[in-house]
């Protein structure tokens, strides 16, 4: 025995020795009551110092695996409750579950609905326009690590205890006041701090989401298709709304809610996605009025906002709703930030965010608090705006390079895209994106197939999304000329 | 105008006069098209330095804010979309929505079951036993640092761009192997990384829960109300079986398995909340059979497991089911290591983890790699061990002490808790514990009555929870003597 010990790098040897000696007692290769080696045999045996060996001993009897007997030695405890059910069994036979028969509806959807299990997995070397993730080479890593060491410095151990579901209270103050310098009247608002854009919008769903019949959703078509499968999951009936140049269709809207009543609406006004299309002043105007008057509340989502590259900013709809309470907007800096750090917040009316509070409690407790701190102290240490200041500059670069490339590669195709991190494409129809993207994976060149953006299925065939903020100058050219050279043999045919 | 301008102390000066002049666009004080001060006469009017202002002139430019006119200056540009509804709405008048109508049964369940809401606030100076948070003034900040700074190091700025929703693979298999070492045959299982106990037990609800029918679960009665919470917003009925000494009434469990079908089990069989009971090897074995012989899946609660003072180490339920699949175990280090780390785990089923794992990432995305790779970096580091063996010593000192001290001015009340950080007291019947509670709290004491741990209304009105891992020695000691008199003051009566 005890020639099978191998040491790992990376660890303290004592713990590697403790967890060696629960091996063997687990396995049964000690017995119960059997002596083990005394502190010099044992570490002879596995050729470690003999203080190593003392520390492994005092912790395996700290975990209860191990008894000491003053001056005779360490002797190995009870195994209590190990594999009682595999004999138990009457046929010895271990207690087994079909779990798929247990999943509810919800779970199945999930599943089906999970787009990162159908995600097409492409060979290393693969040009990929499919991601909308910043470009992590970016990242001010040493203003981060700064954020860390300043915020521990000053609240230290209040930060690694429970923090309050609502959010991190100078963060929150924060945000206030930065939404207020978008032109938001926070008069009779507050703030919940949520893991990110994701479960914000989740828990308001859940909040909103009808007890006794279906829910009714309207959106623009096409949508996030993360938004389109939690509305689904919430047991929400979509109704699309097509997107013109300037943002969604206002008279097909009006029409829509003439004749069709909504529990919400669910809007993007800026860098929309998968259009990339800023929605009109006039535009967000109508669109508002509209809902003022058919009274459904509007879920704005935030997205990418801060990615702008021309023109002059354009208030959110819940600056436009002034000291209104009809909008829930739900921020991230997951796109121009680090979407590593989870933290993304919802603003509207008090009381709302009073109730949502509760179930966030109920979800998850609370968001990080080292996430919430070191994205404040980042904040206020002024790198925030520095560091959008060198992101917008070098994603607008790449905007117009994808976008100049499209225009000589791509000419068949319609672009659309203000800003953010990616630009739409619409062929002419009979172009299927989904054949164009398996003779493109042929040629190492892959993109997001615009169909699951849009509500119904069938629509949106002929679309496609090429997110560019991960992708190399040279491989942005190389790329967009192989999807220009299959997609016009596709016309041709 | 400009004369309000103040200075505050920590943020960027160039930063504070860019926001400074965004209010005076937003309020309408600087009109579109209207000239700012050039950047000298601006840096003597604000008193900041020239370079100050031209930098906050170009954030404002980027910002969309302001244009520039080379050679002339910058103009304020076009705030487009301001309070569109204020100025539309037919009585001008903003736009209100009644949200407590557009509230779900769910939402407002959150509310009404939301115990933080209900929480008794007590002065300062109080002594409380209501938390049983661990103790901050013990956390070892600089190893937590130390994991943060070598996790920096070693990956960079992956750590801040996405992960995945299944977890941060280093930790799983570190998770992985740590559950081994407690018995547990990983074989055919898996694990998915949750933000703590409560939003991975959450999640297993919400996977579990008949979607036609309302659910039914069995539990301890008494048992952690965070999970009485949970299982009722989940729509589940909950039975509740009463506590022995040494755990679950298996004889009652049994004659409700007999007569009444049951979608799962919540049990917690170590340090029980809040009796603090550890189920015995026996006990375990004889519930284990029971569920392998209804079916009944068993959610684990592993809680705070780790503080363990005395016996020998007892197997959690999941390694008692050997190669069995029938056990979902819950594990959190928030009760033992910082729960400002929002970091828990389940394990279980292979094929049950798959699915939870999309419906963790229809909720969250995932869970903050921060948080995840300080604490695997952590345990790494081999700081865990030591921790636990400090915090170990500590709790148990705690925990004797306020046993002795219940013992001398409580010899009416039954003492129940082998470990953690609390003990439950039961008092003869005819003693209300939320009366002398109310007694209590005017002699400057607070503690957890016991009867919101219990599923039905009116059960347990004579037990209380006292929580030591936060109180001085010196408060254990005043707080218990107080309850002690106070207590006897009821009985008399």
């Amino acid at each position: 025995m005890f020639q099978d010990f191998k040491l790992v790098g990376d660890r303290p040897v004592a713990i590697q020795v403790k967890e060696y000696v629960k091996r063997l007692i687990i396995k049964g290769a000690l017995q119960t009551d059997q002596k083990l080696p005394s502190t010099r045999e044992m570490s002879g045996l596995l050729k470690v110092s003999r203080n190593t060996v003392i520390a492994a001993y005092e912790g395996l009897e700290d975990d209860g695996f191990t008894y000491a007997i003053p001056g005779k030695g360490s002797y190995v405890a009870a195994m209590v409750g190990q594999s009682a059910v595999d004999n138990g069994g009457a046929d010895g036979s271990a207690w087994q579950i079909d779990w798929k028969t247990r999943m509810n509806e919800y779970a199945v959807s999930a599943v089906e609905l999970d787009m990162m299990k159908q995600g097409i997995r492409a060979p290393k070397g693969t040009i990929s326009f499919t991601s909308i993730a910043p470009d992590e080479q970016l990242f001010d890593l040493g203003n981060v690590r700064r954020a860390f060491m300043d915020r521990m410095a000053i609240e230290g151990q209040v930060l690694l205890n429970y923090g309050y579901a609502k959010g991190y209270k100078p963060l929150i103050d924060y945000l206030m006041h930065y939404m207020e310098n978008k032109g938001v009247d926070i008069s009779g608002k507050d703030m919940l701090i949520t893991g990110g854009f994701t479960e914000g919008f989740d828990i308001v769903l859940s909040a909103l989401r009808p007890s006794a019949r279906r829910g009714a959703a309207i959106c623009e078509n096409p949508t996030h298709h993360t938004a389109i499968k939690n509305l689904k999951l919430q047991g929400f009936e979509i109704t699309g709304i097509p997107m013109e140049r300037d943002g969604i269709d206002v008279e097909r809207l009006e029409a829509v809610l003439q004749t069709n009543s909504f529990d919400l609406a669910y809007l993007t006004p800026s860098y929309h996605n998968p259009t990339g299309i800023v929605m009109s002043p006039a535009k967000r105007s109508a669109v508002m009025k509209l809902m003022m008057r058919y009274q459904i509340p509007v879920i704005e989502d935030g997205f990418n906002e801060e990615l702008r590259y021309s023109g002059s900013h354009i208030a959110p709809l819940i600056a436009t709703a002034g000291q209104g309470n009809g909008v829930i907007y739900i921020g991230s800096f997951s796109k121009v930030l680090f979407p590593g750090l989870r933290v993304g917040w919802v603003l509207g009316d008090r009381a709302l965010i009073d109730t949502l509070e509760s179930i966030k409690r109920a979800r998850t407790i609370h968001t990080s608090t080292i996430d919430q701190s070191i994205l404040y102290q980042y904040l206020l240490n002024g790198n925030f705006d520095k560091y959008v200041k060198k992101a917008r500059t070098e994603y607008k670069r790449k905007y117009e390079l994808t976008k100049a490339c499209c225009e000589a590669h791509l000419p068949e195709a319609q672009l659309s895209g203000d800003g953010g991190l990616h630009l739409f494409l619409t062929f002419p129809t009979g172009v299927h994106t989904r054949q164009l993207l398996e003779a493109c994976t042929e040629q190492g060149v892959i993109f997001t197939p615009g169909d699951k953006f849009f509500i119904q299925e069938g629509e949106g065939t002929n679309t496609l999304r090429l997110g560019f903020s991960r992708v190399t100058d040279e491989n942005i050219e190389r790329g967009i000329q192989i999807i220009g050279k299959q997609a016009r043999s596709f016309l041709k045919a």
